[in-house]
């Protein structure tokens, strides 16, 4: 961890360790001239450094570069360095309404290994879930260590409020939890060799990616925490606005804002690459602006708000579909009638699109983004929810200059999951002292 | 400036005599160890550095600190630091929709000169409101340099858009004014020795405050724009909120929207002390919020943005007061009237404070702020507007913890002209080695 007792030189050091990763990690294979270039730095220096990280086990090289290409000086092949797809791994965790997913992510930022659960999580018993969770990140930790990658960092994604700084979700109406501190429950989890279950893990239709592993982890609580991974737990669409920021930086800007709609609509607010929090840590409540104020009772305790119009079980109702089944299949009956042109589910879709045009319009002239990302389970209805969504936008938001761009997510649902992982194995790129072999 | 061509050692010099400077605003009178203190610096640096801003005419000292107080050391009177009140000095300027005023602030942070002018804005030719502004400039420049006073900077604040980094008013809907550049009208203002008098100012009712001085100036624009003063142009929000930040950290935190209700409804966003501008430098538009989405139509193309109920035309026309006439005397006519129980009246500002309420919600709820700041006209409606914006508030943000704190204005519609001279006269503060005597 950076600073601990550190003294300036090994702070610099440490820095220096941690621009070198970086630049990899943004360049692709590249030559240690390349990198020096890109940090302004000596090539002596940057040689020490990648010596030392070579060592460590952090940066690996590869064949040879091409002459003059990927960077490297004018006309002269060498070895490329690139970051290892072995060694320290991240851990990412989702807990959805309807599913658990783990997966564990390599610095290279390749998923390596992962797992899934179908699991009705509303209204439900924290401690069955977690203890359900455990299981998943304890067997994609054993099959990341099967691979000869290291878990350092464990993070959670959850569909509510999590405050700031610490690992309690403060109100996640969706799963019925309130206060509810993570930590506990998973303390200990993926650090093992081999996995534990400790619950009975229902597997359904949506689970046959993984390997079923039951071994039961012979360790006691105390052992379990004395080597716990540390734990970062975060809201889904915070999570998920830092996927598009790492993963699809050639779309989407460094000032965005970021709408996840899931069964909640949630967003977030990134500013020059970093996350808007919030004074508590509840930035980004999207589903809570008042759309029409004197529109339906919110379970937030307001009125019309925006999930009252565009949330998952509004949109399915007003399409006049079941909300309390299985989602997969509720938003597969709603694209293939939305496909064939069904009067009520494109009036549905047309009156979300609406909703989260009015809601958007009053964030952009508050925020002034450069982009919008529209992500989560709805970017797959772009195609419907588009007209009048840019139609609202357009209408209330008639600035000059150039417009915010609307940007329909490539990740999709899996932004929070793939979000939580890259945060957890980011820690190696940020702080490499800590992390070398 | 910083940086021009600066040596690491100048860069940390002129650092470091920034930090002291700051230190001394911030404390008040203080001794040369309480400095130290703060800081972290030792007081063999701190009396160096405070021995370079005497001689430069940044700090003065007076009297004695008292025993222990202020900061000394215990026990050990000695004399005290504060900032000067001659030297240096910001000007700051407000075009508003029926005023031009001026003042002139030292790096004390005292209003030294000051003078305003009636001055009818709507629909009004850029070149002729400017030209009454460039005089009034002059006129306190004069004022300010028979106080031994320097002006160094002239920040101007405009109800309207003001494209990122630049002197242009993009859209000023209020004023009429779209695309006005407005550095070449002002290229020269407050730099001779007496005031110029290019226009003839109309001096009503509200200009006898200041002193006439009708003498021209016999530079030519080339030996004007040569000494010209560094111009900084800003929407009035967002300098309204820096005031409030500035001087009144007591009760403003460093994290808080601050409203802004003039003719229009503006806002500013503080994040950690700093004001968001977006991409195209256009955060803050509060007042082109939806807040009833089909109201009724807007200047900006929208539909019943905030503006068209809490914008100070919606108020007056639904208390049946003329919304076309001097504003002075017609919200003198509404705060009687409101203070007599008028039901028209309070219907109208409760109507207002409901806008006001359902379009915060929806910005608390995405940017969990921890305090939200209601400044300009509206400040002193307060008492009326307040029973429904908090009921609003409180309805639609009902999120766990500490809600934001809502604070009324001290500074009303003083904020944007007292900002905007501020602004000028911190660049002392922040770049003290370009000022020095």
């Amino acid at each position: 961890m950076p600073g601990h007792g550190a003294s300036p030189q090994r702070e610099m050091r440490r820095r220096n360790l941690s621009r070198v990763l970086h630049a990899v990690a943004e360049q692709g294979p590249c030559s240690r001239a390349a990198v020096a270039a890109r940090l302004g730095l000596t090539r002596t220096a940057v040689s020490t450094l990648v010596e030392e990280l070579l060592r460590g086990g952090l940066l690996t090289e590869q064949g040879t570069t091409p002459p003059g290409g990927a960077g490297g000086g004018p006309g002269r092949p060498g070895t490329a360095l690139v970051l290892t797809d072995a060694g320290p791994c991240g851990l990412g965790a989702e807990i959805g309404v309807d599913h658990l997913a783990v997966c564990a992510v390599d610095p290279r930022g390749q998923v390596r290994a992962r797992a899934r659960l179908e699991s009705d999580g509303r209204d439900s018993d924290p401690g069955v879930i977690l203890t359900r969770l455990r299981t998943l990140v304890d067997e994609v930790a054993h099959q990341a260590r099967a691979l000869e990658l290291r878990p350092v960092r464990l993070a959670v994604a959850v569909p509510g409020l999590v405050a700031r700084g610490t690992t309690t979700v403060v109100r996640a109406p969706n799963l019925g939890w309130y206060d509810t501190d993570i930590a506990g429950a998973l303390a200990g989890a993926g650090t093992g060799d081999r996995p534990s279950a400790g619950a009975e893990a229902h597997r359904t239709a949506g689970g046959k990616d993984y390997r079923t592993v039951g071994a039961r982890k012979g360790l006691t609580a105390g052992a379990l925490s004395a080597d716990a991974l540390p734990l970062l737990v975060d809201n889904e669409a915070n999570l998920g606005a830092l996927a598009e920021l790492w993963l699809d930086s050639g779309r989407v800007p460094r000032d965005f804002v970021h709408v996840s709609a899931e069964v909640g609509i949630g967003a977030a607010v990134v500013l020059s690459g970093d996350l808007l929090r919030g004074t508590r840590g509840f930035a980004g409540e999207l589903g809570h602006v008042p759309v029409r104020p004197d529109g339906p009772r919110c379970v937030c305790g307001g009125r019309g708000c925006l999930e009252q119009y565009a949330g998952e079980i509004a949109l399915l109702r007003a399409a006049g579909l079941r909300a309390d089944g299985p989602r997969d299949a509720a938003f597969t009956a709603l694209a293939e009638r939305a496909a064939t042109g069904d009067t009520r589910t494109r009036d549905a879709l047309e009156e979300a699109g609406t909703a989260l045009g009015i809601a958007l319009a009053g964030t952009v002239n508050l925020l002034d983004p450069r982009a919008v990302v529209l992500g989560g389970a709805l970017a797959r209805f772009a195609t419907w929810l588009l007209p009048a969504l840019e139609r609202e936008l357009r209408e209330r938001t008639a600035a000059p200059g150039v417009p915010p761009t609307l940007v329909i997510s490539g990740l999709g649902a899996e932004g929070p999951l793939l979000g939580a992982a890259h945060a957890a194995v980011r820690v190696v790129l940020d702080d490499p002292l800590s992390h070398l072999a």
